[in-house]
């Protein structure tokens, strides 16, 4: 598998860089963006964060807007965002921000026109951290997190791949997706109608089945004019609360939706996953 | 003076509000933004840090991409970010991206068609500061900061205010205007072939002329693609030297013309100016 290095910047003594690749899962290609913090070095590999964007972002918005770097540079943690669904003009597109391009929802679509492409599940579990683990200096603890949409995917996939991951958190996931408009729009295109499909992509549905065994963190702005309807998180909290998972759920009174919200929350999200990522290195 | 709030987000305890106005310096409706930190209170104004941009920019990308508010949340120092030029379909403009709207240049325009709209100066030294001091918690302790353009517009304007701001530092200046290729440009247009005007305008000049009373931290990457042609820190130095005015200048290797540089320092540049605030509230 071959990457092609379209930028690089260096920040906080690391760099960011950002690459493009054909992708085998998703039939198209891909860009992607890393942060390797000044620790990294075939000698020292360091763990990685994973971080799933919502709905319209590519690599660029966390990268730019999140003011991570520092903490990870301190601690020693990459970070790897990839973009949000396949993209180019041969992929199937919808005129809305809430599906096709941009709004791959990270499961793999079985229905027309979608099913060609759109296999961000896959591409997030697999693909990705096998080419990232191949060509960076970076060890297999992983950690995942996400905004939005993407906190929906770090959820789900944290919590059916717990063998790859050591620790899972969000900022405003989109919790309950079959019970809300945005995931029943996206899962009703994607998915078409089998509900075995639906709830294996939806955290409240997973955390109902069964304990976690990863710890997650949430943090959720109060005043986000999306909480009630779209994000549905008494729903996540009452769900990790059945079969008693390891779950913090932070209300954070006047916060919104936007990256002004994640970034002064960020740190506190890095320090969580810093332990169960060191730990799984040291194992 | 009256303001339009137009936007208010809540960040690391503290608030970035976005407003519109009538400017009477540059006779146009402009839009500012500002970061509030949590400690700012009709009964403890806050001093406060102006932000000045560089080309093509607007209020917004400091705001979003620098990751400023959390060192200036825990010194309890204000944020102001203006345009970087008066805009409108009423306003001159021009193709290039170095001229007319998004490309002010901090100075007051003498010449046809600028002279109209074009008083960045008076508007930053002024009306800009007049308008937060009347409507926020803030103290009229002010220090001046900015990037390539806006670098240069926080020297020059540090320099010949050095009754009203309390320090000054920059990132990447466009340090000696009068003799590269952005400055020549601008300065051709908006002030024609006055060459008291232009050197009055220039922080090398205005260096040469006499020593600065504020102390200046410039930050520099040395892998600036902008740097030997258009920014000049060399001639700054020495001309910083020449009546050994109080002045840091810190390569940074590697690092680029990006925010990703300017978010890598900007916690150093809100410490270098905590003090000298402070000190001046204080008085």
């Amino acid at each position: 598998m071959s990457l092609e290095n379209i930028s690089q910047t260096k920040v906080f003594q690391g760099w960011h860089k950002q690459y493009t690749h054909q992708s085998t899962s998703l039939n198209c290609t891909m860009r992607f963006a890393i942060f390797l913090p000044p620790q990294a070095s075939q000698d020292n590999p360091v763990s990685v964060l994973y971080w799933l964007s919502g709905l319209t972002c590519t690599d660029e918005n966390f990268m730019q807007k999140a003011g991570a770097f520092r903490k990870a540079a301190e601690l020693g943690i990459a970070i790897v965002a990839p973009d949000t669904s396949p993209r180019g003009e041969q992929v199937a597109d919808d005129d809305g921000y809430d599906l096709g391009q941009g709004a791959g929802f990270y499961v793999n679509a079985t229905e027309t026109p979608w099913a060609d492409h759109y296999r961000m599940y896959d591409y997030i579990v697999d693909e990705l951290p096998a080419l990232v683990e191949e060509h960076f200096p970076v060890s297999q603890a992983r950690s995942i997190s996400g905004h939005s949409m993407g906190g929906h995917g770090a959820l789900v996939i944290g919590l059916r791949n717990t063998d790859r991951y050591c620790s899972i958190s969000a900022f405003a996931p989109i919790s309950n997706p079959i019970n809300c408009p945005w995931g029943k729009k996206a899962f009703s295109s994607y998915l078409g109608h089998d509900r075995q499909q639906w709830q294996s992509y939806d955290a409240c549905s997973l955390l109902n089945e069964k304990r976690s065994e990863l710890p997650i963190l949430v943090d959720q702005g109060a005043a986000d004019s999306f909480l009630e309807e779209q994000l549905k998180l008494e729903t996540l909290m009452s769900a990790a609360k059945k079969h008693n998972s390891p779950f913090e759920l932070r209300m954070q009174p006047g916060y919104d939706h936007s990256y002004f919200f994640i970034s002064s929350f960020i740190d506190d999200h890095l320090d969580f996953h810093a332990k169960p990522l060191s730990t799984q290195r040291e194992e």
